[in-house]
């Protein structure tokens, strides 16, 4: 894709994402939430964010209802669910207004902000966060560091037990400790056809792809059905 | 609801719905058909109708994937399947340009005609057949009066079966066949909760409820998530 | 398979199957019925038997689960569905009283026979009818014909429009009116993968294959799960 | 249920269950391991067991693809699966070839052993720990300590989380750890209708129920299609 930071138009460099300290949220209005949510208001719990589009039919599918359930399963006060409408195709008719009535038809219940829109292609924070398409999953730890990404479809059991890791490493971890806890998890969880065992392991990306998720890689965008 | 024709605001009768002679399909525009589609350019094949609103989480759920699968599983000589779009609410973003993004991503390929507006209520077409919400399935014969009318979620060997019968019902068939068909057809498919034993059974509706199905009895729309 | 009549073991031509007059069900004991169930007794009816074992995976998930749900649909009198226990493995395993225990715990409402064993190979009925394994649907018309044969996993909307079909073919058929009523079907019916136009079309066999269907075509039976 | 340990017939009192230190598993046979499975030969791993009988429908609709799934979801040297044929019913007919031919047709891949016989009522595992009926999920931690206890249906999420918790914690554990660990699982999982918030939480019992468990409470088992 043509925008992506590090292959911007101006032909300069721009700055890789890290995952140590990833960009704050690019958020133009919030749903489901009286008071703006930001990475510093989210210290100290761990973060599940999902990028979605209200016209990708394996988020309205798979990802949004997982979130739901996620939402449903883990505390609030040790984890918060976040979701982020990512629009990068058909504009004009995803909007504000749009999601709102979406929204209230589903009844999620958890915020949702929609990302800061740039022109034509993919919004802010979808592109700090070098995210390929729709559904992703973002997981951070209570420190704010981004702790995995997925593209597509992430089964319950894999998200709940990375969830429940990051709710148990301390808030004050050293980096020790989180390490000791990545190398747990890639001891432990199979990601079938996936070396899952990065030391540091941070902000890798996971790809399950299945039918139905839009990706942008292309000069259109595009969905499977 | 204010707006239903024999409640009409001027006081006035209106004339209800005859299922022997249904009104013509008021479609603004459509889509996956190159020529407009007319209830007389249908006579000859038995006609699935499916209405729907891609804000309405049953129908892109259960009621549009149906509709697709009896696409794929029933040749289109003998079964038109057509969907409508019947926005009673959210109308300011479930615009032409909105189902058209909305078709291309999930891959519809049947055609399907937006209902035409009438303000803030029910568009035309689902008020003169008297729809009460979405999803709505409705089947008419080969001679083109309405069969059946169901609000909800029919099941899909309910709706192949009475679509395989009425694909028997020749197109000449004189009063008496049509009747002989609606007594197999009674004595035979076992509705449960309802009475399904009507003779002449032309248009009688069943609404086979369920969570998600969007209703406009009242003053406002309302959808179940 | 060694022991299917056409190849038996005598060197004799077996006589092959004939669905205008296809062979009596051979069956050792009968289950949720008071009286034993022979093709005369059915005669008038549309009758479905669905031929499976109580170690069959996709029986147990798909086949006998649809069974049920199509005694549920329709009715009693216009259509008889019939489980057929036909152990052609693990013979010393499967034996009445586990299929009874089997047939009280998944609460089956509808008559189950026991295929008439025939020592280590497939049963009596099996091997008359030529199936290929299980799980397996026949079809049999008002005048006791077989008109279908499927083996795997026929879906609901095809089984449902094929019953109903039958249905309204009367009893008194004529030769050319089953004909019709068979053209229609092949006109009607998209079955992927397969060509579905045989004008007389008695007994041809469908395979929906699917995993976890069990196949004995082989020294010894083979399941998948 | 009067064959319970805690109310023998002998009218003496009986050994209650101690989670801290639970009975073994009294195992007539093996199926897919080589060496017997103790307990002593599970130490160091968290074990989860999954009691089932090969009649029950929620097991073999449920319970067994949840033990499956987790099975190749966590790595072995983590996590042990075991499956136990608690049989309470029906013992003439589940009997140990059965079983062999059900676990060879299903394909499940983990050890499952035959809980040891005790007449006509419940095994002696399932006496000893309690158990309610099948399906049942017993969780225990690196120390063979009972973690949970679960009837009926516990979903992946809720599974997988606890699971993960036990992973992390250390086999060398102190008491405060374990706890701390227990704190947390309680502040963290939501579970519908029950109070979770045990501090020391060994062994208590949480009963999801849904059809299709078999309970042996009464005289005689019952389970639910």
């Amino acid at each position: 894709m043509q925008d992506r930071p590090h292959q911007d138009k101006t032909g300069k460099d721009a700055p890789r994402l890290n995952p140590e300290n990833p960009p704050d949220f690019a958020v133009t209005r919030w749903f489901n939430t009286k008071t703006p949510i930001s990475r510093d208001s989210l210290k100290g719990k761990v973060v599940l964010v999902h990028a979605f589009q209200m016209l990708c039919p394996s988020c309205v599918a798979h990802g949004l209802p997982q979130a739901q359930k996620i939402r449903q399963r883990f505390a609030e006060d040790q984890l918060a669910v976040i979701g982020l409408h990512t629009v990068f195709e058909h504009h004009k008719v995803m909007t504000a207004e749009a999601l709102e009535a979406f929204i209230k038809e589903y009844r999620f219940s958890f915020p949702i902000g929609m990302d800061e829109p740039q022109g034509a292609g993919a919004p802010k924070t979808m592109q700090a966060y070098e995210m390929q398409g729709t559904p992703t999953f973002l997981l951070f730890d209570r420190k704010g560091r981004l702790r995995r990404h997925y593209f597509g479809r992430p089964d319950d059991m894999l998200l709940a037990a990375e969830i429940m890791a990051l709710v148990i490493e301390p808030k004050a971890a050293k980096k020790e400790e989180s390490i000791a806890i990545e190398r747990i998890l890639a001891a432990t969880l199979l990601v079938p056809g996936h070396d899952h065992g990065h030391e540091h392991g941070h902000g890798h990306h996971h790809h399950d792809h299945a039918d139905g998720c839009c990706g942008h890689d292309h000069d259109h965008g595009s969905c499977g059905g």
